[in-house]
C-alpha cells in the first residue's frame, strides 16, 4: 500500500478538533434550543440523493458544483448541495405531514467550489423553515428566531436587514424598468454596499438603462432614517403599483408582529437596497450583518413560495433562513463571545500511584454522578508533575491531587490551575465543593 | 426536466422525520453528556477522504463497500466507511494533540451494502475511543461509559460481554490449534450462540481440526457461572501460556477498576465464547447484548493497539467502542423506554381571531423566555376547532385558548389535550403555571 505520509485532508474540507468542536456545539446547542422554543422540530435526510433530485434547481452554475457520481447500482447520485431541496422532497414524499410543517435541519452540505478563505467544499448549514403558511406571522417568527438566537449567543450589535421582493418589483416597474429586466436592475442595486451609488448608477447606464429610469429608481431608493417615514413615503410614491402596495402592507404587518414577539427595534431595519442574490424569493427577504468584524452576512433567508412545491406539482408557501455556522463561529471568536475553554473537562482527579488509583476512581465516580465532567489520568507512568502538565496542556481548570497522606488524613488537595493555588478540602465535602453544589 | 414524481430516497438510506429525530436526539444527548463526564471530547472529520486513506484497512470485502468516485480535480475520493480510520488519520496529522487523546465522534458513515432489514447504506456511528494509553484503566473507562450510557437511557437488563484476545490466543494455542489457525478456530467459536456447541464442534471437525484439539478446546471454553471461579480455573489450566496469563491479568485488573468506577456486576460477564468478528483487536474485547428484543449486539469494541498508528508509522495503543444508534433506538422503542412524545412542543397558544393575535404573541413570547417550547398557529384561517385538531395531529399536550372574552376578563383558557378538560387561569399566573415554574 503506497500512502502519502501522513494522509491529508482534501482541500476545502476540514477536521474539527475538540477545541473547535466545543465552540460549534455551543452554537448549535443554542440554535436548537431557540428553534425548539418556537415549535421547529428536527429533520434529517440522507447525504446522498438521486442526482435528478438535486439538479436543475438553482441553474447551471450551481449544478456544476454538485458532487456527482455513479453508484454501484449504476444510479446517478449526488451529495446534497443545500438543505432546501431535501426539504422540498420530504414535503412531496410525505403529504400527510401536519401543515404548517416547521422543521430545522443542521447538517453538512457539499459544493465543489474553488476553495478560498471562508469558502469550503464541506460546510454546515443551519436551516429553519416553515412550510405551508402564507401568513406574515410565519415570516415574523423566523425573524424572531434569528433575533433570539443571536441574542442568546451574546451578540449585542447586529442588524437584520429586511426588504420585500414584491416591493422591489413594484418599485422597478414604477421607475420604468422594462418588463423582465427587474432582476438585471436589482443585481446592480445589490452592489450599493460595495460600489456605492455612483458605481451602481454607472453600471446601470452601461447596461443600457435609460438615464431617466435610473434617476427615478434612485429617487425611490432614497433611504429613510426612520422606518415609518420610509413606508409612508413609498405608500404615496408607489400608490399606483399594486405589487409595491402589497409588499408595503407585508412589511407593516411584519413590524407589528415583531413588536409583539419582543424583537427589539434596534436589531432590524428595512433596507430597500438589500436584494439578496437568489432569484427564488417571492416576498420578504432578510439577512443579518454585524458591523465588526466586516464579514458579510451571517444569516440569509426570506419567503420563497414556488420552490418547496417543486416536487409536489403545485405552489406551497414557505419561508425560512439559514444561519451561517462557520461565519458565526468566526465572528464570535473575533468578538470574544466564547468562554475561554479549550476543554469541557472541569476536574482532573490525579492519583499519586497505583495504590491510590481506586480512591481516585471512587471520587471521580461520585463527581460524575453529581454531573461534573471529570478526567482521571491514564498515563502508565505518572507522577503529579506529569499530570499537572497534562492538565495545563488541555486547559483543565481544577486538579485534585490524591496521595497516601491526603487519604490518611481524609482530605484531598484541590489545585486551581489558573493561579497555582492549592487548598486542602475534607474528602466528605469534596464532591459538593467540586461539583459546584452547596454542601449540606 | 424529467422527474420521478415524487422523487424517492435511495435504497438503504432514510429520512428521519421529526418524531423519529426527537428519539435520536434524546439518545445522542445522553451519549454526549456521559462521554463528556468521562473527559471524552467531540471530534468531527470530513465525510469525504482520499480513497487511498480509506482503502486497504479492513480487507477486500470492506473495500468493495466504500462509496468511491473521482472528484472534479481528478482525485480518487470516497465517503468514510467508519470513524476509526479518520481517527487514525487525525492522530497522524496532528502529532501535538495531548495524549491520551480521548475523543467521541457521532456521525454518519456510508457502506454500499445490500440493503436488508436493519442494515443501511447510510447509518450513524457513535464512537468513543482513547488513543495513547495501554492502561487497563482506559478499557475500564470505556466499559463504564457503556454502562452509564445504557443506564441513563433507562435500560435495566443488559449484559456487557467481555473477553480478551490474548486469552483466546493462549487458549487456542494451548488446546493444540496449529500456529496461524487461531482466527479460523475463533470464527467458529463465535457461532456458539447461533449454532450451539454441537454445531461448532461439527464445523471445526469439518474444517479438519483434530478431534483431540477440539475436545481440549471445549474443556477450556467451559463457561463458569462465577467470574472469579472461571478466572481461577483458567489460571491453573493455562498456567504455561504467557499469552493467556497476560489476558487473565488484564481481566482481573479490569474487574477491580470496574468496581471502583461503580459498574454494577450484574451488567457485565466474562464470556469466553465471545470473539467479535474483526481481526484487529489485541486485548480486551466487549459487546453488549439485551435479552429482549433479540436484536444482536448494541455496542461493540475493544482494544486495538495496531490500527490507530497505521498512518503514524508506529503502534499506538487504543481502546474504544461503537454504540449502535439505530439498534438502540429500535430496542428502546420495543421496550417503551421513550417518553410518549411525538412533538417537542409543550404549549399551543391559539388566538381566536386577528384581533387577539397580538395578545397571543405576547403570551407566547413570555412563555418562551421562561424556557417553554411554544407554537402559535400560523394558519391563515383558523378557528379554535382547527387549532385543536392541529394540536391533536401533532400531539401537543396543552392548548391555551385566547378569545376576546378571556382577554376582557384577564384570563386564559387552558385545555389539557389528553382528557379534554379545560380551566380558566388568571393571565397573571399563566406563564408561571404553563412554564412549570411555581407562581410567586
Amino acid at each position: 500500500m503506497k500512502m502519502a505520509n501522513p494522509p491529508q485532508v482534501l482541500r476545502g474540507m476540514r477536521d474539527f478538533l475538540p477545541d473547535r468542536m466545543i465552540l460549534r456545539h455551543h452554537v448549535i446547542g443554542i440554535f436548537r434550543s431557540v428553534f425548539e422554543r418556537y415549535g421547529f422540530e428536527p429533520l434529517d435526510t440522507p447525504a446522498i440523493e438521486y442526482a435528478e433530485t438535486l439538479e436543475g434547481k438553482y441553474g447551471e452554475e450551481a449544478d456544476k458544483l454538485i458532487y456527482k457520481f455513479e453508484d454501484r447500482g449504476g444510479r446517478q447520485v449526488g451529495l446534497r448541495y443545500d438543505l432546501t431541496v431535501p426539504l422540498a422532497r420530504v414535503v412531496a414524499l410525505y403529504p400527510d405531514l401536519p401543515k404548517p410543517f416547521k422543521r430545522y435541519q443542521i447538517a453538512p452540505v457539499w459544493r465543489a467550489e474553488r476553495p478560498q478563505k471562508g469558502r469550503y467544499r464541506e460546510f454546515w448549514q443551519c436551516d429553519v423553515d416553515t412550510v405551508g403558511s402564507s401568513s406574515m406571522l410565519a415570516d415574523a417568527e423566523i425573524l424572531a428566531v434569528l433575533h433570539d438566537s443571536l441574542t442568546a449567543l451574546g451578540f449585542t450589535q447586529f442588524v437584520i436587514r429586511i426588504n420585500n421582493r414584491k416591493l422591489l418589483k413594484g418599485l422597478s416597474t414604477f421607475a420604468g424598468v422594462p418588463e423582465g429586466e427587474e432582476a438585471n436592475v436589482l443585481r446592480s442595486v445589490d452592489k450599493l454596499d460595495k460600489i456605492g451609488e455612483v458605481g451602481v448608477r454607472t453600471e446601470l447606464l452601461e447596461k443600457g438603462f435609460d438615464e431617466e429610469v435610473v434617476a427615478r429608481l434612485f429617487r425611490l431608493l432614497e433611504p429613510g432614517d426612520d422606518t415609518s417615514d420610509l413606508i409612508a413615503r413609498l405608500r404615496v410614491q408607489l400608490a399606483e403599483s399594486p405589487d409595491a402596495q402589497e409588499g408595503l402592507a407585508e412589511l407593516e404587518q411584519l413590524r407589528e408582529y415583531l413588536a409583539n414577539l419582543g424583537v427589539r427595534e434596534s436589531c432590524y431595519r428595512f433596507d430597500l437596497s438589500m436584494v439578496r442574490g437568489l432569484d427564488y424569493y417571492t416576498g420578504p427577504i432578510f439577512e443579518t450583518v454585524v458591523e465588526e468584524p466586516r464579514i458579510g452576512s451571517i444569516t440569509g433567508g426570506g419567503r420563497y413560495d414556488h420552490l418547496v412545491g417543486i416536487f409536489s406539482g403545485r405552489d406551497i408557501p414557505a419561508v425560512g433562513s439559514t444561519l451561517g455556522l462557520e461565519r458565526i463561529v468566526d465572528v464570535m471568536e473575533a468578538l470574544h463571545l466564547f468562554p475561554e475553554t479549550k476543554t469541557l473537562t472541569q476536574v482532573l482527579v490525579a492519583a499519586f500511584d497505583a495504590e491510590t488509583i481506586p480512591e481516585a476512581l471512587r471520587l471521580a465516580t461520585e463527581l460524575r454522578r453529581a454531573g461534573t465532567r471529570v478526567e482521571v489520568p491514564l498515563m502508565e507512568k505518572g507522577g503529579f508533575r506529569k499530570f499537572l502538565s497534562y492538565a495545563n496542556a488541555k486547559g483543565v481548570p481544577t486538579v485534585v491531587l490524591l496521595g497516601p497522606d491526603e487519604i490518611a488524613r481524609g482530605e484531598v488537595t484541590v489545585r486551581n490551575m489558573a493561579d497555582g493555588s492549592q487548598e486542602s478540602v475534607p474528602r466528605a465535602e469534596a464532591v459538593a465543593r467540586l461539583s459546584g453544589q452547596r454542601a449540606q
